[in-house]
């Protein structure tokens, strides 16, 4: 494994969290909002472990929820970086879902954050010192 | 002015809101995720005034975060209906910044929301009733 | 329009919510304290958008809450300011609510609160330069 | 004592608190509405530990806020039965502040809230079974 | 009365709290972390009280939770200094549940907090000035 | 491995999260509370996933906080099951930190809770169908 890959390997952030009925909708079902907030974080955290500079997020792709993420369950959303820029990084965040009552998962929503390094003046600084 | 167009201007939504340092990163702006939960938000409630059916999210679009929302702003996130299919709407979500101690304010992110008219079956329904 | 009414109609704020049944009481509506507190908060924003200055709460007005915002609904908390004063201004906040799934809104609650701007010193300070 | 006196007595509901800078602003004193709504729930206890019914806030008084609560100051919110009547009590509500590192507390806050006794159609019922 | 007994008696500290249904989890009860941290800040806001120094949680006690708290009960935190030692105090937390709709309480949950003061460069220091 | 190493490995569950400043003390630290309640939500988690029956929190052991966790540091939570029971399991929790701008991490707070397969009657069940 290379340098750089040991360092994603590394980078890679995951948090579990038991979705209660009270950040559910009407209708039960996780607010999109909060999934697209616990998205970022995990994406600021990847981002911020492989760097360590300062990173902030310049745009969050199309996310699709396409899969309803209902109360009493519990979901896992995964942060691994895909793409290594000057300045900035991928961070691709999944979120798994599972059944707290029953075993096995399905990956419920995708969304992929850009992240860029930033200096004290709030200009882009490279993600690595080379 | 048409049924529809009172119905969607009737819809518009607002909020405003005081950034304070604690919902901010340790760059001292506005967490993308903070943004984005609030666009949601925004986008729930514009397409449940404009219906008055259950509504769910099923996709944001890109968003982008160009310019900086500081700690000690107010923003205000504001919602409109920009399409109305049969079950689903688009929101067009705006965020303006504003100084807190100085005049003007100015767009600083954007984002649609598609939002779909679901029944207790979670199958679409028409989003009005004809 | 004067300036000053202008600069009134600029500042007026206003926040949708929905009431989840997680801000309720057991009686499922929702608790005083709660409606108190996003009403100052609205008047805080109202104020601070007029004046562009520091402002503090001095007083609130007795509050009736002779009708029940029940969990479920959509409330919108209005503030406008309608008194201008040297070193304060008062700000009408109104709570009106809607019925998520039917058309319709009533006036719920409302108050008024008393703001004063103040200086590093924390000593008043005129709300409008001249 | 008698046994009204001793209910009074037992129903005594105190609720300490660090003001963090967290829930200050921009002036680093602790928001009115924070203080409302802590106020409120205090009473809500109080009343509730009193009548072991169902209580609603119908009103809070005219609430002065003469002396500012800064960031890192300890606070106790107390409530007190000051008035029984037949289907409402009234809730004197103080918040003394108390220095962190130095000796001493000053009454900084008061406010008078009236609980009403429910049932379940919402209707007024007694406050204390006869 | 001695001198330390008063101030160990002015130290103790109280938070009364409604269980609400969206602290508590799928068997509705309290979460045992939910008890675990306001124990903490009750300690906290004792220790503080007794000594007027910065004080850090250096342990907590084994913790039994016995007996369920249940969602709508009010509990009440109660901490009381139980051993002072020259930089560091021992403080009793009891957490008492009623019914909100019956007379009576019970002793739920008991732990044992030991609270250093330190100084800016995280030095122990006496507790109190002699 | 054997099927029960198997359903250990796949329980283990972690959260990583960033310490702000709001989270943290006057001493600029996490609150023993808030780490405590992080550790009892990834080991309700974790005994969860392990089980998939409800479980509850009977005890926490003695926690240690000699090392302080400062803001601005990136914690994560692990959680691992250690011993399996006929109705209860142990899960080891431990705190590790990362300076957010310094390679390495050093393991912070260790505990251990023990909890318990219930049943809708609040009786202990076999964690573990046979």
């Amino acid at each position: 494994m290379t340098k750089l890959a040991a360092r994603i390997a590394a980078a890679q952030t995951s948090i579990f969290k038991v979705v209660f009925p009270n950040t559910t909708n009407h209708y039960k079902t996780l607010f999109g909002g909060e999934a697209l907030k616990m998205m970022d974080e995990v994406a600021f955290i990847a981002a911020t472990r492989f760097s360590r500079k300062t990173m902030v997020t310049v745009s969050s792709s199309k996310v699709d929820f396409t899969m309803p993420i209902p109360a009493d369950t519990i979901i896992e959303v995964q942060g691994a970086i895909t793409r290594v820029g000057r300045t900035s990084v991928d961070v691709q965040v999944n979120i798994y879902k599972e059944e707290m009552y029953e075993e096995g998962r399905v990956l419920a929503v995708q969304g992929l954050f850009t992240m860029v390094a930033v200096d004290e003046n709030k200009e882009p600084v490279p993600v690595i010192d080379v």
